[in-house]
């Protein structure tokens, strides 16, 4: 079994805050993080799937076919947006790194030819990421 | 002569988009960059100052210093903000790289002691970035 | 079950060598490592932590409030200091990075609310890193 | 137990084709890596081993001699070649990531003196990985 | 005026060597890069423009613009190509970074909408780089 | 006329701090950098130099011939080395990166065979550096 790991990037804002609390609660919970008129980042995307080596190709799966699946499906959707109005099943949910990856890791769990998801990893900047295993 | 550079980090969000065009003209110049409810970027801010070197400290000027004047000038006026709605100076200004650097650059020009500011250097993301000279 | 990582950094000096071995036995088995006045490195540490989100948050843990405990559990102690005579519970020990990870997981093994310590990482330069999983 | 690990780099040329297809085969599944006078990478190589401290010395492997082994072993044969014709042991093997993270696992496996090899990971740029645990 | 950089890269085998020169000759100025069947980098390309912003647009020129620029003129030309025999441009010239950057800056020189070429840097390695300025 | 750039490491130790001051003084000066048993860093030197291109090379000269004597001349002094004690050039000198970059270049300066020395630049974190032009 080999693993195999595409990195890719997005560009998007958010505004963290819980609409179910009240503005002081979400300020002192989530500090300038809930600035109302939102901030942004350079979102960095890791997507790793495991699978056998196709011996006729060498490849588990062509980076390249993995790149197009990863574009179409959650880059498409995700950059340049914003996360909190932009985003259809975004919408009911707080748009944290831990959410945004159990968000992706639904939507690519199935997607991915002659290998299985096995990673979902994001970062909100040089010195923090998330992962998560499904 | 010694150059002394400090790189230091943002997260905001803009829309970029000219307030004096149609929609449409915005979306054909802009695209993406033009979405109403904005994305955003991890911004890197290089500074760089320009000095002889105090021979009683060995320094042109200290870095922790030159750290704390553009926290407090720079980082602390853009960090989580949205450049298109927070930020007093840039309400009628396209919030571009290019046009953040001038910005930066008429806040810290003349906030540097013992020293020339020399060059605002601005990153959007990994593969661009924005020199100004004054 | 999701992974948060922090990424810090501190500078500090060591020599590698073991006193209970003759001046000739360090040489040979630590070599420059040993120097007799020492040497430095910025030293990049990543704490992961791994636990379920808190739906009123949609955090693990807040990366802010990790990366306080961090600062103020480790990097406070380690930062600036010669790993050799600055740091109380190092006196005894050779400060390897091995050796430094196994400190850091003691120090922090109790010390993170709502969540689980998972992995200690320190790398000394950009090619060569150490993981500890307690 | 301590997970060590020592990041390198090869610079190499390939052609990624299988010999047993056609030309129009080989252009439809490998694209342009199917280019008949071949391209080439920076490729970086991560190998990590396992083992305990050795209280000794603080290490459990010495990385200036797991450097030494990876450069003798490994680097020396790939740094500089063109896989498809001038590395003995890759002659019948499309020369993917993938392949040659087997390749080197297996010149490897047997070589680590007091620690058990755990990963080798192959990069052929910075946004894909390819990882192989054995 | 401000300065604006797109960093792109690509993939690419050469063989350093000349052709006037026997292969002893080659052998002893180019050592290992004048290995008979070539070898690879990925190489990092960052091309500068400099110019005035456009006060309606807020850019010097919107670096899509620049970034299609440069992957139609230069990098579909020379990504996973062989710098020795793929190349029109190339055929007569030792295929070294530096001769590269002279190649580029002859191509996109008056290329460059509303804003003059400054700048072609080229490294082949993370501790490597050539900058050429016309 | 082309410039070259190498970049190179070095791990060293230092004590910042005036000879000729009180420890008070010290101590308000240059705060943690003056902890009486010192710190370190891994420094990264870029030497940069131009020339012109010589046709029967294509370089202006061979990066490996530039790293061998900044080994040399350079690195083999200062790496593992205390910046205080351990140099013979440093001795009467408080060892910051700016005066680093002045001892660095005048070591150099006439050592680059058929290219001139450009500029010297030191880092002594990812957020900091200094470059002199001589």
């Amino acid at each position: 079994m080999i693993y195999v790991t595409k990195k890719m990037e997005f560009s998007a804002s958010h505004r963290v805050y819980n609409p179910n609390l009240s503005d002081e609660m979400n300020a002192q919970i989530f500090k300038k993080c809930a600035n109302k008129n939102g901030h942004g980042h350079n979102f960095t995307l890791e997507v790793t799937v495991v699978g056998d080596v196709n011996p006729s190709t060498g490849y588990v799966i062509d980076l390249k076919e993995l790149k197009n699946i990863i574009q179409k499906e959650v880059i498409d959707i995700l950059d340049h947006a914003n996360l909190n109005f932009d985003v259809e099943g975004l919408k009911n949910i707080i748009p944290t790194s831990e959410n945004l990856a159990i968000f992706i890791w639904d939507i690519l769990k199935n997607k991915i030819p002659n290998a299985s998801l096995y990673k979902i990893k994001i970062s909100e900047s040089k010195t923090s990421s998330i992962e998560y295993f499904g």
